[in-house]
This record gives structure tokens, C-alpha cells and sequence, in this order.
């Protein structure tokens, strides 16, 4: 139907006669002549509409924004000082011969350039908003990272397995979705939290090096950077180690970035044990942009006459502080509002102390604080963090969870808004060295951190029973500008090393081998040394665009309701439908759906 | 961990030192001297032990079927006369120098060759049944074809958009897998069944050419060729007219066939219209490498005495005959057995007339039925079929549904076990110029026979009120020998054309706003001539591979109970994850599960 793509004419086709489809972008009349800029996916032309054709120009008058039109023409020059060297086309213009109105639009229900629409407007004419440039701009970048992805694993000898979508539930980890057997009554499916079972057991069947990208799901309350289903690039390989996997996979994202984006990550990116990112920046995907770090005071405030520091000091809290170079300037009215937002992550306060004169000691410092910290404290804080005059620290006092949460995220508030920042644009580090286990307060028992068939380090096996707490995996996550954008693991490949675990994790034979039966029976037939990692796509292109949500990077997501606004999904289904599914609604939801009788 | 893959490890690297790794295929004892059969995913090499390397020729004393190792040693020649020709790595053996076990295995619960394992034996230890070479062949095989799918489609423009997998229940088509919402109780998603509403709206959202390689679910009862979820290679463009469509789409498969298999397809397909196609081969999706066709004979059967064939000629069925060439030959059990075959399909019984002399007309014949069918039907079944001395004809006379059903089963079954043949491996036919609609005589309605967004030829739009049975449809099929592998249309574009079709269908206005509202919404706002095909990646890899069955080319297929052997899913689940989904079982299945109280 047509000749060439609206965006693709130049100055080389000058003189040619194309015919182009696509979409009216604007419409204007001046001196008589109609100009209707048209557009389809790779970009805009003008077309120009003489009156000395009134055939033509009659349906020229009749078009109207979002019109779908298929014209032909000759193209020519812009006159001189009419280019537009914001386009591909800009040097040229297309004088149009014949116009054909393929399809009429009624009004859309708002502008394409409109920059000031709600998300439920947005959500609700998904396929009007999908026509905005940077829409469109957002979800073919999606596709080059994927095929990025693609083309790097595919020539590295990973195979593209497909696992099941419908599966079984395991009462592990996040919330499953659920799905009704009709031919099984009572039984249930459950849509996959991951493949990490079914890309464990492709090793185990020797498929040796394997990829997916697949939608995931997790039925769980959602935020900014979570929905419903998210799509993750999958991979799993054999007979290598933790080293030699972390090589392949940060030479894969350099590569995807270089070829999405023409960005040069570093090689290789810095490697950070956990320990150390919770110590220097109390988050276990730092953003290391920023330049601002933890100063560790749990030790020197044990003594302290201010309760609000010894008594986490001496309980098993944290305290840290939060140097800010030239912080001194902070108002008070700032000071509050950092207040009110690490009290988001739980602190109770933020505590403060402004360094006038460092040399004077105490006597240079100004906080309400001061008279309660000892001048060991106080030499501390100086000597540990290098204070300086004009510099001011925030402290953090309490669970370390708390403490790591409030002031990790308070580090890298300031360091965004007050410029804090090392001016790279984009600072990769693998997290290494996670705990094996983390206790849970609640329940009385461990829990794996990662999940439970991440493998201890080969020289921590024996901390399993006599010290689990002490224990590391051989697990990595990579970060990227503060955000985890992947992660994974070496896997436990043998039995007996899985039993050790599961006891650990206070799991018994019975019920592991109800839950994990298939995975522990795959095991003991000559499970090969195996190890992956998984990306977050939507994440990874989420941070690729700057968008301010994963939303943008998705065609058709689900709002924080978990709901489709478009389709208007989830909605009632006939009872009949349930009946076949041998389930019915609990009765405080039959309202709209006629009571079940049986 | 490793030098080379076992099956890479050729002449090439003589008198190398190589480290492998791999599970033992095989054991010998043979001398003195321990052999062990390396197997990858490339492929075995022939380890050599020698007793004079003590401590390396224990551990191979050790190793047993399936046990994991990492062994290092040096290439040699294999001494003359032991070459294996069958393998790639047959020129060769590798000494052994160093064995390490990396992972013992028990014994496996049966041998990787053996030949005669129950399909509930394969699946349920799935994971072995994944190591036989066969089963490692179809899935790199699936993965080739997938990719060479992404590579035509990528260079020819298309984009991967990923659409959602929890998404509306719509009550056209098969049943939908459901999916109860916890934040929105009483309501469901559905599992789509395809993206066909999402791809349409791709294409009203500007994004020209979309493509995607994705999951799709029907809670249908299953057959050979059936699995619960499948895999579809869903393709849609704008702009492009039905020849276009299907020009660009055979030469994508012809592309896929000769990068994944070296089979080169013809070019141009043979394209048939759908009526033609059903009055040769009384099939959509006929097998044209068996020579044998239907020969017409509903118009001379109406006044014959046999009442058998007149019933169905005067009351709207059919009558036809299927020429067998040397059918003179089948012996009465042969035929019997026909008969019980085409009951299968509701056929009552299978008539046949032997052609002993031609030339002795009526005399000439061979049958119980001749005597009761007139000069002039006799005649017509000869003139018309070409029958020769020593031909049979079988006879279907029923509905025109079980005629073509039965007859067209009998000719592909005859045609492969008597080998009317044409010699051709791959014969692909686009089948064109679908009906829009059928009858359904049950309901007493038109229903779409492709779906109700299939566009009407343009000279027939008139047709969809007058004359609805006449309407033909921009639909169109690949059926490549006997299967159909995927299947398209051109789209309705136009809201005024999507409404009369709807008024065809007996939907009224307000019904399918509700079922298609958000379609018919984008309609308005300029949607562009679009159409599509789906590929079913399933049927097209399980062809290639020669696979009896699709079950034998997805890693982790479902039963034909819909059932998951390996993870034995679906599973009961816990009464909370009911509660929290607002749902419960109904009374006759609350027997595992305690009963619910609110």
C-alpha cells in the first residue's frame, strides 16, 4: 500500500513520487494551502495540499486529527527557512497528488502532546496513548534490549526453553495466582513465580545452557516498580562457578546496553560484598552515584548517656550516621522534611549535628544532641566520617533494618537533590557474599534469603548446622544505579548438601519432600554444578528510559489496583463458568451472581 | 570447568589435553581397561581409563551410568578399525588423566535407549526422558525453528510486543482457564486464549508490524495435538492487503524451514479456495501428497433407489466418492476394517462398488449397491472419477460434515498405507475464501467461522445482510500435509463494517459493547487496514520433527487428563489462599479440604 514510512523520506527521494500511510498529526491552513503532518511508527512528513487539485484538495479540507490517510505525491524541497531539523523529513515535503481517507477518527479524547494527563486517562484510552512519540519510542527500545538479550545468549549457546505456565503451587516465597482445574475438582494450578524449578531441572536434563524471557507472577500488593505479571529474562548454565558466571552475565548486560543504547558500562563492573554495602550505604543495591556514605557508631555509642543511641547500641540495633558535606546549609524547614521522610521507612526521628569549627571540639558543634554523646562519641564521629567545617551528619538509631532502610534511602535523596553525585550516568556493582539465611523474629526460625536451593560457599557447608547465621552463598545480585536489576545464584547440585539446608531452614523430609519432591528426586540422578541469574526487563528498560514508572515501559499494564483499565479486567464471570471450575463465590462476594444452590 | 563440549572433541584436537565435563552414557570393561562414553549436550566421546594411573582408574571403577564427571586428558587416535563413524567425535578417544566425580547418581529408573517406556513412565521422570537424544534433538530443534521465526521477523520490521496474560474473559470461542482476583473479590482474569484483541489494538496504536512468540490457553478436552497451554507465533501489520499478508508469510516459513531444517518449501505455495478444497479433499486442510480426490456425485443420487444415497442428496447432505486406483485389490477385511475406521466420524456405514470392466457397464461392477442405483448415477461415477478396470470406489452419503469428515480421513489413511503418494515430503496449500459464517443448526444462527473481526471480501459486504451464508471471508490457512500450522485474516477496520457484522451474528449493540467494547472504541479513533496470521509453533516443530505426538517437543507438556506428571500439578491447595480469593469449593469436591464456615 505504500512506498516508504512517513519518518524514512529525505532529501534522497527528492523528486520521487511515494505513497505513504499513516496518521494525521496536525492539520493547518495558511495562504490557502493545506499542510497535514502524517505519521506512522518511524516518524512525520509534511504533506502539502494545493487547491489546483480539488479533488484531492476537497478531501484534504475534510480530514481531521487522527484521520488515517494513504496519500501520494512528489517530493520536494521546503522552501528556504521552512526546514525542520527536528525531523528526519524536515529538509522535505511532500506534494500531495491523490488522498485517500482510509479511516475517519472521531475527536480523540485528548491531545498526543498533552503532557499533562492523569494515568487513569492514560490507562483508559491505552491505545490513543500508545500513539505518543515517547510511547512508542519506549516499547521498540523494549524490543531492542530484548533482542539484545536474544542475540548475545543465543550466540553464547544458550537455548530458549519454554517452561509451563500452569503449575503447581508452592507455599514458599510470594503470593501464587491461582487457576481452577475443571477436570480435576478442588485442584488448582498455579501461574509460575519464576521457572527456577523448571530451568534447575533443564540442567539436570542437560540442556546445559539455558534462556527464557517469560512472564512471571506474584499476587502481591503492588508498588511503582511491581505489577501483577513482569517479564524476566531467565538464565541457568552448567559446570561453571560463581566467578565465571558473574563474567558472562555483566558481559551480556554490557553488551545489551551498548547495543539498545550505545551506552559503555564498565569492565569489569565493581564487585561489593553485602557486608560491605550495608555497612558503607545500607542497601543491598546502592546507588553509587551518589557520593554520600555511612559512618559506623553502634561501637562508641554503647556508653552513651543518650538513650535513643545506647539503647540500639546495646540491643542488637545499628547506629549510623550520614555525612553531608556542607550540610550546614540545610534549613530548618529541609531538616523537617527529611524528618518526615525517614519516618516512611520507620524512624522514630533524625538526629542532626552541624560541625561549625571541628576544632573546637564539642564546643564547635551545634545539636541538641551534643550534651548527651560522650567526647569519645564525639572524637568518633569526626575521625571516622572526616568532618569538616560547614558539614552537617544525620543520624540513625534502631533495628538495623530500620536504620539501613531510612537513611540508605535518605543518602540517596540528599545525594539526587543536593548533587551529591560522582557525574557518572550509569554505575553498575555486583553485590556479593549474601547470608545464606536471615532470622525471622516473628516465627523463631531462618528463612533463606535467596531461595532455598542457592548453595552455601563451598567452606561455610559446615556452618549449616553450627552456625547458619554465618553461612554465605554463593549468590549476586546486580545492581544498577540503586536499582536490583538482576540476580542469582550458584545452585545446590547435590542431596545431600539440599538436606542440610532444608534442615537448616527447620524443613522435614516429609514436607520437603512434598513441596520440592520432583527437584530433590532430579538431584540424585547426576545433577550437573549449576548456577544462574534472572534480570528484571521491565526494570532494566524502565531505567534504560527514565521513565517514571514500569507502566511506561509496558503495553497494556495493570494500575496499582491491579486492574486493566482498558479491558476492564479482572470482571464477573458466569456462574456456569464457575460450576465447571467446582468452586463458587464465598457468600459475602455473591451479590452480583446468583446464589449457588447445590 | 571444561576445554571442549564431549560431542565437539575431533581429530582437530590430536595430541591436546582436554577437560570435559559430562555423565557417563556408558561403562565398558573391556581388558583391563575401563571405557567410558562421555554424554553433553553436543554429543558422546569415548573415554579411555588405563589401569596404570591408579588413583584416576579407582574412581573409574566407580562410576556408574549417569553419574556426573569432569575429566581431563589427551586426545588420541582411536586404534585403527575402532573408528565410530556415527559419531562426530568417532575418530577420536581421550585418554584419561585426571577423573573427578562431580555428582553420583542412583540408578536411573530406566535406560536412556530404551525404546518401550509408557508415555506416563517418560513423564513422570521427565527429567531423565529429557537426557535421550531424541528428546535433546526436538527441543534444539524448536528452539532453531523459534529463532529463524525472530530472525525473519526482525529483519522484515516486525516488533515483539508483549501482551497481557491475565487479562478479560470473553464467553466467544473455547472455555477460558480463570484466574480469581484477590483485590477485586467475585471477579476473575482470564488466561487468553490468544492476543488477538491486543494485537488489533497494537495496530490502531501505530505500531505497524508486531510479532510475538507467546503462551495461549483453552480448558478444552485434549487430543494428540492438543495441550491446555500452547505456543503461538502471533503475527500482525498494517497496511498490507490479504495477498500481501500471505506473500510476505510464505516466505517467512519457507525462510524458517530452510534455516532450521535445509528443506526447501516450494515457492509460490499452491493456494485453494475453501470450496474447492472441502469438494476434492472434503477437508481445510487437505494432504496434497495423497493423490486421491472426492468425485461429486450429490446431483446424480437424488432419484436412485437406494435411499441411503438419495436421503442425503435430497435433504442438503452429500454424496461423494473417493476413487481408490488397483482398489480392487483390498481384501473384504481391509474393508471392514474402513468401515469401522470411518464410523469414527458418524459415518454409518461405507458403500463400495469394485471396477472388475469398465466397459461392461453396469455388468462390469462389483457391489451390493449397484443394483439400485440408475443408469445414469452409474455412469456419472465413472465418467467423473476416470475409474479404471481394477479401481473400488468408496461411497460417503450423510451429512455434508460427516462426508468430509469421514471420506477425507478414509483418503489420507488410504493414501499413506496403500501409497497413493506423490512423492513429495513437504506440501504446503493456502487455503483461501473461507465462508464468514456457518450455521449452527442447534442454536438456529449464523456463527463466525473464523472470529467475528475477520473482514468480508469487499464486493460481498453487501452479502452480510442479504445473504449471510454467501459472504466470504479475507481468511485465510496454511495447511502443510494434513495439518493446518497457522491461520489468518485481514481485520475489520471500519466500526460501520465491525456492526454489521455484529448484526450478522445476532449480537446486539449493547452485547458487544460489553464483550469488545475497548475494540470497538479503538475503531473509532482511525484504526488502519490491519490483518494477521498465527503460527502454531507446537504443530509446525512437532511436523519437522516427525513427532507422534506435540507432547514430544515441549519440555513439560500436560496429559491428556491436564495433568503435569513430574510436578503433579494441579495440586489441593490451602483453605487460606481460597479465602483470600473470595472463593471456595463447591460441596461435592469439599472433601480434602475442611468445610468453610462464613
Amino acid at each position: 500500500m505504500r512506498t516508504h514510512y512517513c519518518g524514512h523520506v529525505t532529501a534522497a527521494d527528492l523528486d520521487q513520487m511515494v505513497t505513504l500511510c499513516g496518521w494525521v498529526h496536525r492539520r493547518r491552513d495558511h495562504g490557502g494551502v493545506i499542510f497535514v503532518d502524517l505519521r506512522d511508527r518511524e516518524g512525520l512528513v509534511q504533506v502539502v495540499c494545493d487547491p489546483d487539485r480539488p479533488e484531492m484538495f476537497a478531501t484534504a479540507e475534510s480530514v481531521r486529527n487522527e484521520f488515517v490517510l494513504k496519500i501520494t505525491g512528489k517530493v520536494r524541497r521546503r522552501p528556504a527557512g521552512t526546514e525542520n531539523t527536528s525531523l528526519t523529513s524536515g529538509e522535505i515535503e511532500v506534494l500531495c497528488h491523490q488522498i485517500e481517507v482510509l479511516n475517519p477518527s472521531v475527536t480523540p479524547p485528548f491531545q498526543l502532546d498533552d503532557e499533562n494527563l492523569s494515568e487513569t486517562t492514560r490507562l483508559s484510552h491505552r491505545v490513543i496513548d500508545l500513539r505518543r512519540p515517547h510511547m512508542q519510542r519506549n516499547l521498540m527500545l523494549r524490543y531492542k534490549v530484548s533482542m539484545a538479550f536474544r542475540r548475545f545468549l543465543d550466540a553464547n549457546g544458550f537455548v530458549d526453553v519454554e517452561t509451563p505456565m500452569l503449575t503447581k503451587s508452592t507455599p514458599e516465597g510470594a503470593r501464587d495466582y491461582l487457576v481452577p482445574s475443571r477436570v480435576h475438582p478442588g485442584q488448582f494450578f498455579a501461574l509460575p513465580q519464576s521457572p527456577q524449578l523448571f530451568k534447575q531441572l533443564l540442567m539436570v536434563a542437560g540442556f546445559d545452557r539455558y534462556y527464557q524471557i517469560t512472564k512471571c507472577f506474584r499476587d502481591e500488593d503492588l508498588r511503582a516498580d511491581r505489577q501483577p505479571e513482569f517479564t524476566q529474562v531467565d538464565i541457568e548454565t552448567s559446570f561453571m562457578g560463581e566467578d565465571a558466571i558473574m563474567q558472562l552475565m555483566e558481559s551480556l548486560i554490557r553488551t545489551v546496553f551498548a547495543e539498545a543504547l550505545e551506552v559503555q558500562l564498565p569492565d569489569p563492573f565493581p564487585r561489593m560484598p553485602y557486608a560491605e554495602a550495608m555497612a558503607r550505604f545500607g542497601s543491598d543495591k546502592p546507588d553509587l552515584r551518589v557520593t554520600l556514605e555511612f559512618t559506623e557508631l553502634t561501637d562508641v555509642m554503647r556508653d552513651v548517656a543518650f538513650k535513643v543511641f545506647s539503647g540500639p547500641a546495646t540491643s542488637g540495633g545499628r547506629v549510623a550516621g550520614l555525612l553531608i558535606p556542607g550540610g550546614g546549609e540545610l534549613s530548618r524547614g529541609e531538616i523537617d522534611e527529611y524528618t518526615k521522610f525517614v519516618g516512611i521507612y520507620g524512624a522514630k526521628g533524625l538526629a542532626w549535628i552541624k560541625f561549625n569549627d571541628v576544632a573546637k571540639g564539642r564546643d564547635g558543634m551545634q545539636s541538641p544532641i551534643v550534651k548527651n554523646l560522650s567526647d569519645e562519641a564525639l572524637a568518633a564521629i569526626v575521625e571516622r566520617s572526616g568532618a569538616k567545617d560547614g558539614d552537617l551528619m544525620f543520624f540513625g538509631a534502631d533495628s538495623a533494618k530500620v536504620v539501613n532502610d531510612a537513611l540508605g534511602a535518605l543518602r540517596v535523596k540528599i545525594g539526587h537533590e543536593k548533587g551529591h553525585m560522582n557525574g557518572a550516568d550509569w554505575m553498575p556493582v555486583w553485590v556479593t557474599d549474601f547470608p545464606m539465611f536471615e532470622y525471622d523474629e516473628d516465627d523463631k526460625r531462618w528463612t533463606a534469603c535467596h531461595h532455598p536451593f542457592t548453595s552455601p560457599k563451598d567452606e561455610h557447608v559446615d556452618l549449616l548446622e553450627s552456625d547458619p547465621g554465618k553461612c554465605l552463598a554463593k549468590a549476586y545480585d546486580i545492581a544498577l544505579n540503586g536499582w536490583e536489576i538482576g540476580g542469582g545464584s550458584v545452585r545446590i547440585h547435590r542431596a545431600d548438601v539440599q538436606e542440610k539446608v532444608f534442615r537448616a531452614l527447620n524443613i522435614d523430609a516429609e514436607e520437603a519432600q512434598l513441596k520440592f519432591g520432583f527437584l530433590l528426586d532430579a538431584l540424585k540422578y547426576g545433577a550437573p554444578p549449576h548456577g544462574g541469574l534472572a534480570f528484571g526487563l521491565d526494570r532494566v528498560v524502565t531505567l534504560m528510559t527514565g521513565a517514571d514508572s514500569i507502566r511506561d515501559v509496558i503495553a497494556f499494564p495493570k494500575t496499582q489496583r491491579a486492574q486493566c483499565l482498558l479491558t476492564d479486567a479482572p470482571g464477573e464471570v458466569d456462574d456456569n463458568q464457575l460450576r465447571d471450575l467446582h468452586i463458587r463465590l464465598r457468600k459475602k462476594v455473591e451479590t452480583a451472581v446468583e446464589v449457588e444452590k447445590d
